[in-house]
C-alpha cells in the first residue's frame, strides 16, 4: 500500500534525555535528508545504521540541533516502510521545531496510532497484535503486560486462526460429503459430524471466554472500594495499599488532586480503588453511601474489602450492611488484631461465606492473606500465565461471546436435524466473527476508532 | 578514565510511543547482551547499528519485550565510552522491568546528569558546554534554544579559551622581557605592556559581561508584573498573552492549579508573568499591592506594565504609583484605544520617560508596539544571536564578574607602578577564574552538585 510520509513526535511529553522525531513512508529518508547535515546524505548510509550530525534549518541555514539519526529501511521495519528517527536532547522546544521542519519538508503530521496502524494496513500484524501493543503500553502491572506481551507476540491470533481453519476444514469435509457421498444417509452422517465438529469448537471458543474474566482484571483492574463505619481505620488501609504498592500510574498530568482513582498492585493483581477522595475527605464512608458518588462506586465495586475495627467490635450496624452485601464479592478486614479485640473470629466465619482476613495496619500484618483472599475468589487460587492464552479485550471477548452464540445455534440445528446448509451459514457466521478478532474483514470506520486510542508517535 | 556502567531511563516518564533504557560503560554491550535475543549477539554487531531482537530475563526465560537495540563503541559516543540503547514500546511498567533487568546484570542506576558528566570527565565537551546541554533541554524559547545551542556547540568555550591564551602569552612575555631585558627601563616596559594587554582582555570579558543581562533574560524571562487599578482589564491583558503566546511549561504536572507563573513569549522574549493567580483571584492588583505577595512579585520585578483604561481616564492614584516607580523600568499601556477616551496621549508621553503603548485587547491591536517597547527597554532595540557569545548562565556570569574584578586589580596596580610579580598574580588569577567557567580545576563537589540538576537518563 501506498501512504503519506507520516512524522510525529513519539517519546512521551515532558523534559527528559532522549526525544524523538519518527518518519515513516516512502519520502522518510529524502525528507530528513533535507534537514540533516552529516558525514554522508542519509540517502547513501546502509539500513539500520545511526548516524551523528546536526539538524538544519534549510531555508535559514541555521543549525538547530545536535542529533543521532536512524535509519530504517522497508521491510525490516515496525511500519514495513522506511523509517527515519530523529534522536535529540529532549527539550520541548526544539522537538516540536524539528517536528514542525519535517512537516514544511513534506510529512504529514501522525494521527495517533498511525504508526501502528501501517503496520497492520502492511501486514506485519494483525489487529489482535495492534491492540496487544496499545495495553503493553498501557499494563499497570507484570501480568497485564505479560498478557498484553503474549497477544503482541501474537498467541491470541494463532489461537483464532487455528479455530478458523477447523472450521473451514469443517465446512470443507460438508462439501466433499455432499458432493462424493459414501453413505446413502449423507445427509445425516454430515450433521452428525457437524455436531461433533461444532461441540469442539465450542468447547476452545469457551476455554477462551473463560480466561477473559481473568484477563479484563489484570488489564483493567479490580474496581474496588473500602466500605466500613466511620473510624474503622479506612483511610489507613487505603494508604497502606497505596505506599507499599502504588501501581505506576500512567496519566501524569492533574491525577495529584482530586484523585478519584489509585491503582494499586496487591501481588500481580491491579485493584483500582474507587472514591478514594471520598475516603481522603471523610472517615465517614458508611454515612457517605447516602452520596450519590459513593453508591454509585459501591455498586460498580467488583471487590469490596469491609474493614472492621476489632477493638470496636461488629454492631448491628455492620451485620445490616454485610446482609445487603450478600451476593457482592466482599472480604471482610478485620483489623486492629494486634490489639485485644471484642470481634468473635470464629463467629462470624461461620456466619459469612466471605473470605475473613485478619490484620494489622499499623504493625503491616495480615496483608498477604488479603492477597489471598483476592486470589481466592477471582482467580480460583492460581494463574498461569505461561500456558495459558489469556483474553483481555473488551472487543475481543464481545467477538468471542457472538461467536459462541452462533457456534451454538450451529449445534442446536444440528440437534433438531435442520438441513446442513443452515447450520452451514451458522458455521460461516463463526468464522467470520472470529475472523474479525485479528482483523478480518473489519470496517475502516472500526480500524480508525481502534487506533485513534493509541497516543501520538505509536 | 574507567567507570561502572550506568543505567537509566533516559525518555521522559509517562505514556509514549518509545521508551529508551539508556547503558553507558565498558560492560555495557556485555550486560545488555545478557538480555537480548536476536539474530546476532550484540558484541558481534558493527557500532552505530540497530539490532531487532527481544529482551529476555535471563533467569526466567521469559520474553519481556520486542526491542531495538542500538550499539554505539567508544569513543564516538555521547560519553566516549560503549553506549547501548534499548528501544522499546513506551510502556511505564516494562521499561521499569528491563531497566531492573540491567541493574541485575552488573549496572548501576546512572544519577541524573551522570551520562553528560562523563562526556565532560572524559573529555569530549567542556563544563559549558555540558551546561548548554542543560540549557537547551529547558530552555523555553527560540531564542533562548539558540544561545544554548551555541554554548552547547563551544562557542562560549571558545571565547573563554581565546581570553585564556592572551593572557598566557603575556604573562610569557613577562617573562621573557625579564630574563633577557632588551631595554634598561625593563620593568617600566613590561608594566606599560602588562597595562595595555590587561585593558584589552577586560574590555573582552566586559562584552561578554554586557551580554549577559541579555542572556538572562532570554534563558530566564523577564520577570513581569501587570499593575493598574481595579478593572483596568488586567485579566484581559493576561489572558490575552497567555492565550496567543504560551511558552512551553516544561513541567506539565500540577501547574493547572493555583499557577503562580506562567511564560508568555513575546516575540521571543520570555516574559515570565508573576502573580497571575492574584490577577485571576481579583481584579484588584493596586489594593493587593497592599498585600504581601503581590508587593514582593511588583518589587522582584524587572518589567511592570502599568495598565491605563482609556475609558476610564488618567486618576491622580494613577500618576501617585506612577511616581514610586520612577525608576523602575515600567511601560505604560493605554487600553480601549477602539473607545472614545479621556487619556491625553501626548500629555502622557511629554510626562514620563516610560514606553507608552496604545492597544485595544478586544480588538487584537497595539500588541506589536508592546514587543517593541520590550525591545526597546531591555535589547537596546534589537537581538543579534548570530553574531554575538551571549552568557546566560549565572555560574558563568558570577565567574566573569570575578575576572573582571582580578584583570581591573591588574590594571590599578599597573597604573600605580606597583612591582610586575604583584601584577602577574592578578592575571593569573582572573586567567583561574576563566578556567573555572569551563570547568579546568572547578572541585568535585561543584562538579557533582552542577549535574546533579540535570535530569534522570541525560
Amino acid at each position: 500500500m501506498q501512504f503519506d510520509t507520516i512524522s510525529s513526535i513519539s517519546t512521551p511529553v515532558g523534559e527528559g534525555a532522549i526525544a524523538i522525531v519518527r518518519l515513516s513512508g516512502e519520502d522518510a529518508v529524502d525528507i530528513a535528508d533535507r534537514l540533516y547535515k552529516g558525514k554522508k546524505s542519509l540517502k547513501e548510509v546502509d539500513s539500520h545504521t545511526i548516524n551523528y550530525g546536526h539538524i538544519v534549518d534549510p531555508k535559514t541555514e541555521e543549525v538547530i540541533e545536535e542529533v543521532m539519526v536512524a535509519v530504517m529501511r522497508a521491510p525490516r521495519t515496525y511500519t514495513r516502510e522506511d523509517i527515519v528517527e530523529i534522536n535529540c536532547h529532549g527539550g520541548i522546544h526544539t522537538i516540536n521545531h524539528i517536528l514542525q521542519l519535517t512537516l514544511q519538508n513534506g510529512a504529514t503530521m501522525a494521527e495517533p496510532g498511525e504508526f501502528t496502524k501501517r503496520a497492520f494496513l502492511n501486514g506485519r500484524i494483525d489487529l489482535s497484535q495492534a491492540e496487544g501493543i496499545m495495553d503493553f503500553i498501557r499494563s499497570k502491572t507484570d501480568d497485564a503486560s505479560k498478557i498484553a506481551n503474549q497477544q503482541m507476540q501474537g498467541r491470541l491470533k494463532e489461537y483464532i486462526e487455528r479455530l478458523r481453519q477447523e472450521i473451514l476444514e469443517v465446512l470443507a469435509q460438508v462439501e466433499v460429503n455432499i458432493d462424493y457421498p459414501e453413505y446413502d444417509d449423507v445427509e445425516e452422517a454430515t450433521t452428525r459430524q457437524l455436531l461433533e465438529e461444532s461441540q469442539k469448537i465450542k468447547e476452545e471458543i469457551e476455554d477462551l471466554l473463560k480466561s477473559s474474566r481473568e484477563g479484563r482484571i489484570l488489564r483493567e483492574g479490580l474496581n474496588t472500594v473500602i466500605v466500613g463505619k466511620p473510624n474503622v481505620g479506612k483511610s489507613s488501609l487505603l494508604n497502606y495499599l497505596i505506599q507499599d504498592n502504588r501501581a505506576i500510574v500512567t496519566d501524569i498530568a492533574g491525577t495529584t488532586r482530586d484523585i478519584l482513582e489509585e491503582y494499586v498492585n496487591v501481588n500481580g493483581i491491579p485493584l483500582k480503588l474507587v472514591d478514594t477522595a471520598g475516603i481522603r475527605e471523610t472517615e465517614d464512608v458508611v454515612e457517605r453511601i447516602g452520596v450519590e458518588r459513593s453508591r454509585e462506586a459501591l455498586n460498580n465495586a467488583e471487590l469490596i474489602l469491609y474493614l472492621l475495627d476489632n477493638t470496636q467490635g461488629f454492631s448491628s450496624e455492620d451485620e445490616e450492611i454485610l446482609d445487603v452485601l450478600k451476593d457482592r464479592n466482599v472480604i471482610i478486614i478485620v483489623n486492629k488484631m494486634d490489639l485485644d479485640g471484642k470481634i468473635d473470629i470464629k463467629d462470624m466465619e461461620s456466619k459469612y461465606d466471605f473470605p475473613v482476613v485478619l490484620t494489622s495496619i499499623t504493625e503491616g500484618t495480615g496483608i498477604k492473606s488479603l492477597e489471598e483472599g483476592i486470589k481466592q475468589l477471582f482467580f480460583s487460587g492460581g494463574l498461569s500465565l505461561q500456558d495459558s492464552t489469556y483474553v483481555s479485550n473488551n472487543r475481543h471477548i464481545h467477538l468471542l461471546e457472538q461467536a459462541n452464540n452462533s457456534i451454538s445455534d450451529a449445534i442446536e440445528a444440528a440437534e433438531m436435524d435442520i438441513p446442513v446448509d443452515m447450520i452451514q451459514i451458522d458455521l460461516v457466521k463463526t468464522w467470520q466473527l472470529l475472523g474479525e478478532v485479528i482483523g478480518q474483514d473489519v470496517s475502516e470506520e472500526l480500524i480508525d476508532q481502534l487506533f485513534s486510542q493509541f497516543c501520538l508517535g505509536k
